[in-house]
């Protein structure tokens, strides 16, 4: 009798941990605003979709939710919270009363070296479900079959499971040089990127398929590029290569170490992603929103220190994994603060719409 | 509709975190110990009495196994095992083949302030089980209704959830002025230790009762003294208070603290023990053990060293959190390790038999 729970090695990202300056608990807004504007579909999504009589049925009146890349909160408390009070509505609507027995638990996921103590110091004191925190890569599986009834994942589905190997290979049409991401040119680059995450969300959706209970429904919302917007993050990442070069040039870093150094995300066109999910063919679309569509004038309180500790809080880590010398992440944060502030089309032009997209899907029985 | 959780308001003393010299995770090998010379007994007992087959049907393949106050590792990942073991030959003997889907999750359950990201870095990394952390006081709910099938919790229910109210109010007859814990001619402060760990146990098993699956089996080591043993914390304390009135002679702490500061873990008699699990009548108490009797000369290894740090590893933090001032916790142990010195007989005399019961329960249908 065995029970392989596959090969997870994967390589980890996580946001930066504890509750300092550059924290992803002090520098999230931006994920909250999303959680925000998508709050209502979500849940009227699980109020419409959902089956919770049924569901209670054949799990004795536990509910559990997971929360997949949740980093260190306060997001995922928000999410979660959502998601409860969404199924508590329909159960109320299909017939259970306030007394019922109905319990919750929320699963934090995120990979093994997230901040869960942070996390666990800072659940809310009145909460109404039991906690566990569930570490590991979710590209492969997390938790037993057929256990998850709800499951949520914001911004974290374009966060690669590996950097495409071609793109690192000198021998290969793909090996990036000189650069960190991609432009829509870099036919051989971009290939390399959209193929590794054609691959992880089908391992994603896959392992998903394993672990919801059938009728199960998951909302994620993944930073994508609407069809008619300009793609933010290769213009930030373009900001960030002509800085690393100037720093190469000075002699803090080498050459070598810019061409070695990739960024692990990619951001797909939303239909990318929907064909994706379609492909896959284990999932229904129940709806997809693109969250800018949503949105109202909070995205004008955006400016270049806020987006530069947003994506701090995010890739800092990333960056001091690579470009080890003291100092030189310090020195590179600085400067791409500087140059996005010289850049301010990137808050103000609306071309760029880079909010990305709310997918509601149910795994079909 | 709502799910109480309850009120989880309770005092935590986690062991100290990390992989440093007074980690826990470094010195906790006398629990590795016990862990070892009980695990014939824990095998023998969840096969003799565990109705696999029975527990499977009601929940789809998966066992869920939860260890309680499982500090950081690692062992609380040699006692999953263990029990994962256990459970597969059992299993295999009521017909389950090699190829069966049988899943396991393990649950590992600390205060919110444990070390759990130092767990989670060194879980196994062949683990044939899906692993999540529950973070809370396991004097309250800590899982849904229900969902747990083997629980195991060592070297933990000494601990007790708060200290007793009267030992520290100055006009109660049990007001323990001068001294950290008691001796049995104390009967006022013996009797409010008595009754806060009479109350902790009744609220553990009622917890629990509620968690478990009909049928589900408990392992608990409990620090405890054997009828006829002498008390060896009782002289390790007594020892404690002789530095710390010499510390106040010396200027270095006040009366006032030493007033003030106890010991918040309780060390039963067995047959306490087994009294309370008999009085709470909702298990079945199926084996029973003392550890000395299990013990070969593996004992004589622990000297006045081994001794400090291990009950460093797990005292450190209540002595930091009432003695704040910069040192004097490490003077003081510096001290203890020298009169622990002074005192071989608490290693070598066979009087003190000090390390605590196994009790192997069944919650009843």
């Amino acid at each position: 009798m065995e029970t392989k729970i596959g090969n997870q090695s994967y390589e980890a990202f996580p946001m930066n941990g504890g509750q300092g300056q550059y924290s992803y608990a002090k520098n999230s807004n931006m994920q909250r605003i999303g959680a925000d504007i998508t709050k209502h579909i979500s849940r009227d999504a699980i109020i419409e979709k959902l089956d919770v009589e049924s569901l209670v049925q054949h799990s004795s009146n536990v509910i559990r939710i997971a929360d997949l890349g949740c980093s260190v909160g306060p997001n995922t408390f928000f999410t979660i919270q959502n998601i409860i009070d969404a199924v508590n509505l329909k159960a109320q609507s299909q017939g259970h009363g306030l007394d019922s027995s109905l319990e919750f638990q929320a699963l934090f996921n995120d990979h093994a070296g997230n901040d869960f103590n942070t996390l666990f110091k800072s659940l809310p004191e009145d909460k109404l479900y039991y906690a566990a925190a569930v570490p590991g890569s979710f590209h492969g599986r997390l938790f037993p079959e057929s256990s998850i009834h709800v499951l949520n994942s914001s911004y974290a589905l374009h966060w690669l499971s590996r950097i495409p190997k071609d793109i690192v290979d000198k021998n290969s049409p793909a090996y990036n040089k000189g650069r960190i991401y991609f432009t829509n040119e870099d036919k051989n680059v971009a290939g390399a990127y959209s193929a590794q995450f054609a691959k992880d969300i089908e391992s994603f959706l896959n392992s998903r398929a394993l672990e919801l209970v059938p009728g199960g429904i998951m909302t994620l919302i993944i930073p994508c590029v609407p069809p008619d917007s300009k793609n933010a993050f290769q213009a930030q990442a373009n900001i960030m290569e002509n800085i690393l070069a100037e720093m190469a040039n000075e002699g803090l870093i080498s050459q070598e170490q810019i061409d070695s150094f990739n960024m692990p995300i990619y951001m797909a066109a939303s239909e990318e992603v929907k064909e994706l999910i379609e492909k896959n063919g284990k999932f229904q679309i129940e709806k997809s929103e693109l969250l800018y569509k949503l949105f109202d004038n909070k995205s004008q309180q955006i400016d270049a220190h806020k987006a530069c500790m947003h994506l701090r809080a995010g890739f800092e880590g990333v960056f001091k994994n690579h470009f080890e010398e003291e100092g030189i992440v310090d020195e590179f944060f600085i400067q791409f603060e500087k140059k996005l502030a010289e850049s301010p089309f990137l808050f103000s032009d609306p071309a760029y719409k880079q909010l990305g997209g709310l997918f509601v899907i149910k795994l079909l029985a």
